[in-house]
C-alpha cells in the first residue's frame, strides 16, 4: 500500500456526467492531450478523444461574467443547490422546534459553512435586534450588570476554533432506527472558530460572590431555554460568542450572542443570551430534567451529564457518497472530543476484528473536529467499514453494544458510538449495527 | 495596565441605538436589574431604568420564528446588511475586470466568510459546469492527463488554512492616495481552509521529466489567466483545492478548481484551473510581464517577486470603527507572511516612536493570518497607532519610507508597509502617512 499507486485508479463506469461531456465536445488541446493520455490513467479517455465532431468551447471560455458589483454577499454555485441543511418532518410535531442537519456527506476540512450548520431552536428561528437586545448578568455577584452588544463587543476578545454537537445527534440509533444517511444519522454537529469574550471576563467585572457555585443561563427567543451550569466550568473556557467564522452570529444560531460552552452539549450552549444569574444550586429548569437527561434501564434519569465524549464518523464512503468500482480510496471522517484533543483513530474495514490507525491532519485542536484518512483499496466484496476515536485523556470510543450494556435502551442523548457503514458488492453504503 | 480596571470602562455618549432602547421600553426584570446595577459601570443605566412607562417584551421573546424547513442554505441577519464586499467603481474601467475588497473592518477571528471573501478577475466571475470541467496536465510529463473532477476529489485530499492576498493590495497607497477605510487599503486578502489535493501527487501521478523547471498554469474564465511558477514551488505546497471552508469553492473563488500557492501573491493562484504545463523556462506571459511586475524608479521592472512578505494591519480602531471617547480599549489586527508563521507583532501608539509586543492568539499557522491583540488607554490626545509584524525568518515589516527608498513612486504592486492610523481629539480615525 506504501507507495501508493494512485495512478491504478480504476476506470469509472460511464456516468450522466460522462455521456454530457462527451455530447458537448471538447476543446481541441484537451482533445489533443486527451489522445496523448489515452489508455494510461483513464482508458475510456480514448473513446472520448475520438469525438468527431468539433470541440465545443464551453461558455465560460468565451464570455465575460458578471462584475463585482453583482454580488456584494457571495452565494454558492448553482451547481451546489443540494449542498444543504435538510430535515426530517416527521420526526417532530413543528418546524419551529426541530432540527436540520449539516451535509457532512458534502462537506471538507474541519470548518462548518455558517449556511450549513445544523439547527436547533425550540421555538422558531429568532430575528433579535441588536440594538435592542441586553445582557443581564445578576443573581450572586456584587454589582449586577446590564450590557449592550457595544459593550461586550469593547471587552477584551477571543476567538477559538470549537464544535458543537447536539446531545441528540444519533439518537435515533439507539434502538437501531437505521437512516440510512450521514446527515441525518451524525448531521447534528457544526465546528467554527466563535469570537467573542470569555465568560469569566464579563463574570469577573460583575464579582462573583463567595457563595456562587452555580450559573443560569437563558435566552431571549420565546422558548427562553434556560440550563443550569457549574460555575467552574463558567470560569473556565466558555465564551460568550458574538462572530463565527469570522462574520456575526448567523440568526439562527443565536445572533447577536450565544453563549459557547466548550466540548459540552450543544443544548448548554445557549443561543439569543440574555440572562446570566449567578446562584447556589441548579434551577432543575424544564430542559435539564423533563428533555436533556438520559433514562437509564431502572427508569432513573442521569442529569447534568454534559460532556460530549470522544466520537467519530467516517464520512467517505457513506450512504450518501457510495463506491463507483473496486480499487483504491481514500477513507475520510472526522473525529471530536469535548475532553481535549483527538489522541488517535483507528479504522476498521471488517466490522471491527482489523484496526489500522488513521492519519490525523493538522490542525489537531481542543473541542474541535479532527479530520483524518486512511487510504484503502476496496477489492469489490462486503466490507464493514468504522472509525474509533481515542482522546488524550485515553477514553476509547466505545461501540453501540458496550454503550447499551451501561445505559440500556431508553436513551435519546449522548450515543457516541461507533458508527458501522456496510459496502455491498454493487458499492452502495449503509447503516447497519453489529452485535 | 496589569490587572486590566475594564469596570472603568467610560460611560459611552448616548446614541440612536441608545434611544430606541428606551424607546422601545424595557422587561420588567431587566430594568430591576438595571436599577440595581445604576453608576457601577455605566452610570447612563439610571435614566434608562427610571422610564416610567411599562416595559415591552421584544417580538422575539413572544412570537415563534420560522422554523427549520426555512433557510436550507442560511443568510447573515438583516441587520448585517452593510456588511458588504464593496468595490470602488472609478478604480478599473468595468466590473468584470477588477475587485471587490473584504470588509475587514467588521470581520473577526483569523477566517474570511466565503460570501465576503475579495473577488479579483479579469473577465467576470465564470459560472463553470463541474461535470464539463476538465484539467489537462501536459508539456514535460512521463504521461499526459486530463483528469475530472471526480479524479480529482478521489486522490488523498489534505486541508490547509492559508492566506491569500492580491498583490496589489495596498497600491494605491504607493504615491499617498488616501482611501481612508480599512476596506479600500488593505480589503485584498482573506484567508480560508482549503481542501484540496496537492499538485505535487498530480505532477507525480503525470510523471515530472527531468528537463522540467517551470510550471504553466491558467484559467478556464475568458480571460485564460496565465502564470509561470518555479517548478521547486509546485512540489513544495501547493494545493489544487475544491473546498474552501467546508463547502465548495464559491463561482468567484475558481469553481470548481483553484491553484493554492501559500504564500505567494494572489495572481498565482489561479481560478478556475483548467491546464499545467510543464516546461523548461518561465512563459512571459501577458499577466507577468505587462502586469504583475514591480516597476522601478530607474524604469526597470521587478518580475516574479512571487511571495507576500510579512504585514499587518490594525482592524480596530480604523476609519470606519472610530473610539466613541477617552477610555479602554483593545487594540486588534492581522498579520500574515508568505514564508512562514508570524513571530512577533509590535504595536506603536505615537507613530512608531515607541513599540510593545502585542498578544498572539492561537492558533499560530504558517502563511495564514494571525490575529493580535492589545490593551491601549485612549487619553483623548492625538495619536498615531501602527502595527510592525516580524515573521519567523526575522524579516521586519518596513515603513512605507524605507520601502520607497528601495522601490521608488512606479510601483503598484506588492506594498506591504506599515499602515498608520490617525487618531482625531473626536475620535474619528484617518488614513495618513508618516515620513
Amino acid at each position: 500500500m506504501n507507495p501508493l499507486h494512485w495512478r491504478s485508479l480504476p476506470p469509472r463506469p460511464p456516468g450522466p456526467s460522462d455521456s454530457f461531456a462527451v455530447s458537448a465536445g471538447r476543446r481541441s488541446l484537451l482533445r489533443a492531450a486527451a489522445a496523448a493520455a489515452g489508455g494510461v490513467l483513464f482508458g475510456r479517455r480514448r473513446a472520448v478523444a475520438a469525438e468527431s465532431s468539433p470541440p465545443a468551447e464551453p461558455q465560460w471560455s468565451k464570455y465575460i461574467g458578471p462584475g463585482v458589483d453583482d454580488r456584494p454577499y457571495g452565494i454558492p454555485s448553482k451547481f451546489e443547490r443540494d449542498v444543504i441543511r435538510r430535515d426530517v418532518p416527521w420526526l417532530t410535531a413543528t418546524g419551529q422546534s426541530s432540527v436540520s442537519f449539516t451535509p457532512l456527506q458534502d462537506l471538507q476540512g474541519i470548518i462548518t459553512p455558517n449556511g450549513l450548520f445544523f439547527e436547533r431552536y425550540h421555538a422558531g428561528r429568532a430575528d433579535v435586534d441588536p440594538r435592542q437586545h441586553r445582557l443581564l448578568i445578576h443573581g450572586l455577584v456584587e454589582r449586577p450588570l446590564v450590557l449592550t452588544l457595544d459593550d461586550i463587543v469593547r471587552f477584551p476578545s477571543t476567538s477559538r476554533i470549537y464544535f458543537i454537537e447536539c446531545p441528540a445527534n444519533g439518537g435515533m440509533e439507539w434502538r437501531g432506527a437505521q437512516l440510512n444517511s450521514l446527515q441525518f444519522t451524525h448531521g447534528m454537529i457544526g465546528c467554527a472558530q466563535w469570537t467573542g469574550v470569555k465568560l469569566s471576563t464579563l463574570l469577573d467585572e460583575a464579582g462573583v460572590k463567595k457563595e456562587a457555585t452555580w450559573v443560569l443561563v437563558e435566552g431571549a427567543d420565546a422558548a427562553r431555554m434556560d440550563r443550569s451550569l457549574p460555575l467552574e466550568k463558567c470560569l473556565d473556557d466558555c465564551l460568550v460568542a458574538y462572530g463565527q467564522n469570522g462574520e456575526a452570529l448567523r440568526p439562527e444560531q443565536g445572533y447577536p450572542l450565544r453563549l459557547i460552552v466548550p466540548g459540552w452539549e450543544g443544548s448548554v450552549n445557549i443561543k439569543w443570551l440574555r440572562r446570566i444569574k449567578l446562584g447556589d444550586r441548579p434551577w432543575f429548569s424544564r430542559e435539564e430534567t423533563s428533555k436533556y437527561t438520559d433514562l437509564m434501564a431502572d427508569g432513573k434519569s442521569r442529569g447534568f451529564t454534559f460532556v460530549n465524549e470522544a466520537k467519530s464518523v467516517v464520512t467517505f464512503p457513506c450512504p450518501e457518497k457510495p463506491l463507483s468500482a473496486p480499487g483504491l480510496y481514500e477513507i475520510r471522517g472526522l473525529a471530536w472530543s469535548g475532553r481535549g484533543k483527538i489522541e488517535r483513530v483507528d479504522v476498521s474495514a471488517d466490522g471491527g476484528i482489523n484496526w489500522s490507525p488513521a492519519q490525523l491532519h493538522e490542525p489537531i485542536l481542543s473541542k474541535a473536529l479532527t479530520r483524518f484518512t486512511m487510504p484503502w483499496r476496496w477489492d469489490g466484496g462486503p466490507a464493514l467499514v468504522q472509525s474509533r476515536a481515542v482522546d488524550e485523556t485515553g477514553y476509547v470510543q466505545p461501540s453501540i453494544a458496550q454503550l447499551r450494556k451501561v445505559r440500556g435502551l431508553n436513551s435519546i442523548y449522548h450515543n457516541n458510538s461507533i458508527q458501522t457503514w456496510q459496502i455491498k458488492p454493487d458499492g452502495s453504503v449503509f447503516d447497519v449495527q453489529l452485535g
